[in-house]
């Protein structure tokens, strides 16, 4: 079985500047995602961060990718936008995108969606639950109830600035009163994206259970799949035109 | 200008059996509602109720009215299926549908969702602050604010089974920790139709102003387009086959 | 590895009425059916005829189908109302349905779409192009172009009273100038559905590699996944309410 | 009542260059537009065009401006990046855009879009059948039938690289073998936007009274609605956190 070759992108600077990030995430939350993900025989994990050259995305990278998977937060200014350009275009040719949390304000999610992606926040740590509302989809396979809770998260709500999305997965509660798209689906050309919402830095979400559950699935779900090759532009009438 | 005729149903028993209900809404659900639309100029309103002949819906009625609002809850049963099919046929052929509240188990909605609309509800009294996920559709507009509250409703709560909406207006929080999606777009051949939550007998909500606005609002969206005249069946060659 | 097990239903009328359809399914459609599908080493295939008792659908064979397909045509109203709720409720518990061709009419699709599901249609025989217009999803992979060609087919056209499709996999082209919405997916709760347009039983649709690998495709991605239990009804507060 | 003001922006490039344009359009697209919609009472209607300082849309304009819409061609790319930036934001902002024809390919729509809008094209002329799928939607109300045909067009077919619609009204049929999604609405925040296939430069589309049917429609549908007042950003909690 060829296996689906994931690359887990990370701004990895919060986990340098934080003592509390760093003790949460010690080797960097792409590690830990690197970690949960490499446990699957089906899939193949490698990580690339914003320091390195090209912020790790280097054409060789980028095309031996199936999946990226993008958390950034601070210093989404800092991504070039050559870079943006060419993650969308690999995006549009079929590569898989599951952006996390504040990646919901990446470049490179906003320019697939071609809106601000804005919304409401509040960092102060609050109980979120994810509730599934389309239990059929694949991506919530293998989820024990209708909801998860995280216990401590920090909060996203609406009017959360987004296309309506193709499927919703998930919609989450917060304690402090709000409610929230958690789980969307988008197509673009042959690319799909998926965009989950939890995952804050200063807490645990990416050790839970649940969590992990459903980014799995989602990089089986956002994998290519071997589509028909598309021909744009001029075309021959294919029937009499009289 | 023409004017829109709405005709409000009510199952109209919970009025008449509880007096919680009746200090409430002591001439009816039904009235109520045929009272604050009556005040939009555009609007023609009367009412009907489970317990008058047919239903109230008499063929004379039921092509008479451009927008039927439907609220029931303990009778649904009582409800015929042949009017139900009416009901449906009518949609079909351009009749607006706004459903309220319990009437997602109503036999008209969910013949015409084909689901069972099925829910999680706990009747305690709870906030409900109804969320605008979608600014630009019409059914938001005039509303002050990006969400409002209800200080005590019935909470119903995901996973809610229902087709994914066309169109998804609104998403309630509610303070026992629930999520759903309370304010639902669908299009059924000529008919459209609007699943709105609240309005739980035993509390005000229909004298509160948003519910109101977005009750007259769904109204104006769901009144019949002069859409283009649809012929079915055996069709001969528009252009030569071979 | 777990098999996907499918049964495919047949009204299988024609077949024994007419003999130029027999000429072309001399088993019948679904043995055609069955056939290239029992070349799926992940795929275990059974058939059920209308004729059968309680048509071959009894609770033991439902029970046992991962995903059920279905072709009917002349004999739709011969379907027993009490077999058309046992499909529909092993649907909405997480079976998949796939409607081939005049399937659109049958008792059991429309139930599950809630309109009328009428068309145009027109039985001369004329080429139909199905185009690819969502590349992306997993029941158009491994279709070398972004169209196939089937030479002779019976048309179906808009205006088709369907809901609006939660995806819209192909349109179809026909030489005598009509358009059709061909491949068309749903949700219902836990259960997946999708209809395919092609398969007049007058023409040998069935046996073209194209059509064979649609079918193939939406039996994989109709299958159930093991999605989350669901729990309807009374709801204890997850949160204190005040 | 308060009108709903247009502004109608055209390149104006191939009327100048030319002559075949010129006979058809001698006062050029916009002039065209804009004589049919200034026939609605409820409609105030300017123009813009591209060789205009700013092209027409300066602030004071843009900020006038309830509905835009855009028809361009051969000077995609002399359109200011700044301006295409603003006229985003305006929409995003609550302002309806309908793209007309090849303003499939402009930075403008492409840009709200996320993705390539490549498609297949053939510029011979032949015939194209404009089928209506979506018959309650305004922007079809009061065609006759639910099909027109246009008796000349440039070709525009599937494969065409746009996210999957909101709602499609349209899906056009083409002579020479090719389909389209031809009538497709999106939402991008508090605006609406619409894209018409039909219109190319040589063809005398614009006069067609169903095509200006559509457009009128398009515009009442893409006014803005008097939308909730959004606030994104840091957000109190609404409700206490334990």
């Amino acid at each position: 079985m060829t296996k689906v070759r994931v690359t887990v992108w990370n701004e990895y600077r919060h986990e340098k500047l934080h003592q509390e990030v760093a003790d949460v995430y010690p080797q960097g939350i792409h590690e830990t995602i690197a970690e949960f993900l490499g446990k699957d025989a089906e899939l193949e994990v490698a990580t690339a961060t914003l320091d390195e050259p090209e912020h790790g995305l280097t054409d060789e990278v980028l095309n031996a990718t199936d999946v990226l998977i993008w958390w950034g937060h601070m210093a989404h200014r800092d991504v070039e936008d050559a870079v943006v350009e060419k993650v969308a275009k690999r995006v549009w040719d079929g590569m898989g995108l599951i952006a996390l949390h504040s990646a919901h304000f990446s470049k490179v999610f906003r320019r697939l969606m071609g809106t601000t992606c804005d919304l409401k926040w509040r960092a102060e740590g609050e109980k979120e639950r994810v509730w599934v509302v389309e239990p059929s989809h694949p991506i919530a396979a293998g989820l024990p109830k209708d909801y998860f809770e995280i216990p401590l998260e920090e909060m996203y709500g609406e009017r959360f600035d987004i296309p309506a999305p193709d499927e919703i997965v998930f919609i989450s509660w917060f304690a402090g009163g709000n409610v929230v798209r958690s789980g969307c689906c988008y197509r673009r050309n042959q690319g799909k994206i998926f965009y989950f919402r939890p995952g804050h830095e200063t807490f645990p979400t990416f050790f839970q259970e649940e969590v992990q559950t459903v980014i799995t699935n989602a990089v089986h779900w956002a994998a290519p799949n071997k589509g028909p090759k598309l021909e744009f532009g001029r075309s021959e009438a294919l029937d009499p035109i009289q």
